[in-house]
């Protein structure tokens, strides 16, 4: 990381995202966020170097759309992120926490904070951000309105605090995707692959078998729908080693005769 | 069904899972709408026959608080139902869509139409149910304001439809489970099953392998992050035949060496 690497992230200032490239890059990058993933992708196949976006959380689960997203695109996973999330609920300097009826954040971050907005019977609004939605606020004339986003957040838009580690789990992380056109090229512990399984019985375990044939081990496995074929999936798979690595070459050549598609979305070192 | 049976469903008058409440139970049943999934989860354990409730799309897929729900309940599935979905834009009579700026709906709906509203640069806002934003848009003074909903909730509330079939995929299917205290008793040809794994490399393939070597088809396999375990999950499993079947009770009891857990949600009838 010599020189000044141009790096987009998801998200406002202050975003877990930017949370996740200053862990990764350390200050050697220029950051810039985007208000949507696929702007994100977008960045990095145009000029940016990297590009960071959440594809996990340890609580909600995968961010859908960015498996569509690294299935449609050329770039290559670079590396991976886990970053500790802890929900603040913030407001307008001057605002009590009786004051307020709406809270405003990303989806995901309402989703893990789901039992404290219940308890205090707030309605949960969502919103493109997190970061996003205290900028919102601070940006309006919102006095019974709060968002939920990192401390950071809070800090960088002089914004006040209402309560801390407010999301149901304590033990509450987010994984994010480094991407790139190009992949990794230092040592790689990780791989993950997408495939779309031939329509047959028992497919998905042929495919397994390919794997647990050559001794390599699988970390995860998600589906995701195929747009437009009901009930077809395709599946996202990581797994132990490098892509380089002879075991998972032997299982990947195996398993093209059991896919209908088969894509290396990069190999890397596990965070 | 000789009785008038009492069915809750999931959103307001008009929604999806009503619709599939009446293409499964006819006009026997008795029907009312709950306003969240685990109220209709609720009234099922306390005083409801049946209960109606979407697990999956096949564009934006599944449902994830419905698979979280039949986790921790003890009620069963009792069958299930599908439902193509069309969505249509609805505005209150005398709107016109040059009028529109922003659009209510449940997310799902959203996402399933997101190329529509992106195109019209709409703005997105969910709502809790799709009819219930027709009803709330009717009940509002809001004339830049639309609804994602069905056709049949906008003849319902006597609202306008401004554009007609707008969803990404003309192929759009929800897919709804129907929830009972007791399973079903008639034949059944399929059965979901939820299981956790037992920490160690190859154990999702060991489990696979069960239902491979005793002939069972695997139809679908879904996995949820267990809460407060990061990294670690659950599997949700639909496979053919009926757990009463030898073929299921033999992948099903070698399953218990290989699992943490494991529960069958219920055998039913396929749609």
């Amino acid at each position: 990381m010599g020189n000044r690497k141009r790096i987009a992230y998801y998200g406002e200032r202050g975003s877990y995202s930017e949370q996740a490239a200053m862990q990764h890059f350390g200050k050697v990058g220029k950051l810039t966020g985007f208000r949507f993933l696929p702007e994100v992708f977008e960045a990095v196949r145009m000029d940016a170097d990297y590009g960071v976006v959440p594809i996990e959380n340890s609580t909600e689960g995968p961010v859908t759309q960015t498996y569509d997203l690294l299935l449609e695109s050329d770039l290559k996973i670079f590396g991976e992120e886990i970053v500790r999330i802890e929900h603040c609920l913030i407001a307008k300097p001057g605002t009590q926490i009786r004051d307020i009826k709406n809270v405003y954040s990303h989806p995901q971050a309402l989703g893990q904070c789901r039992s404290y907005l219940e308890k205090h019977r707030f309605n949960a609004i969502p919103y493109y951000d997190t970061a996003g939605s205290v900028k919102m606020i601070r940006d309006s004339a919102l006095h019974d309105s709060a968002a939920i986003a990192s401390r950071s957040a809070a800090r960088l838009y002089k914004m006040k605090v209402l309560a801390k580690a407010i999301q149901s789990n304590k033990s509450n992380f987010t994984r994010f995707m480094i991407i790139s056109k190009e992949g990794s090229i230092g040592k790689c512990d990780k791989t993950s692959i997408a495939f779309g399984l031939k329509n047959r019985p028992g497919s998905l375990f042929n495919v397994l078998k390919c794997f647990a044939d050559n001794g390599v081990n699988i970390i995860h496995i998600e589906s995701r729908p195929i747009s437009g074929k009901p009930w077809q999936y395709n599946f996202y798979l990581d797994c132990e080693g490098s892509a380089e690595d002879a075991m998972i070459r032997k299982a990947t050549s195996s398993l093209r005769n059991e896919t209908i598609f088969l894509k290396i979305l990069g190999s890397y070192k596990s965070a």
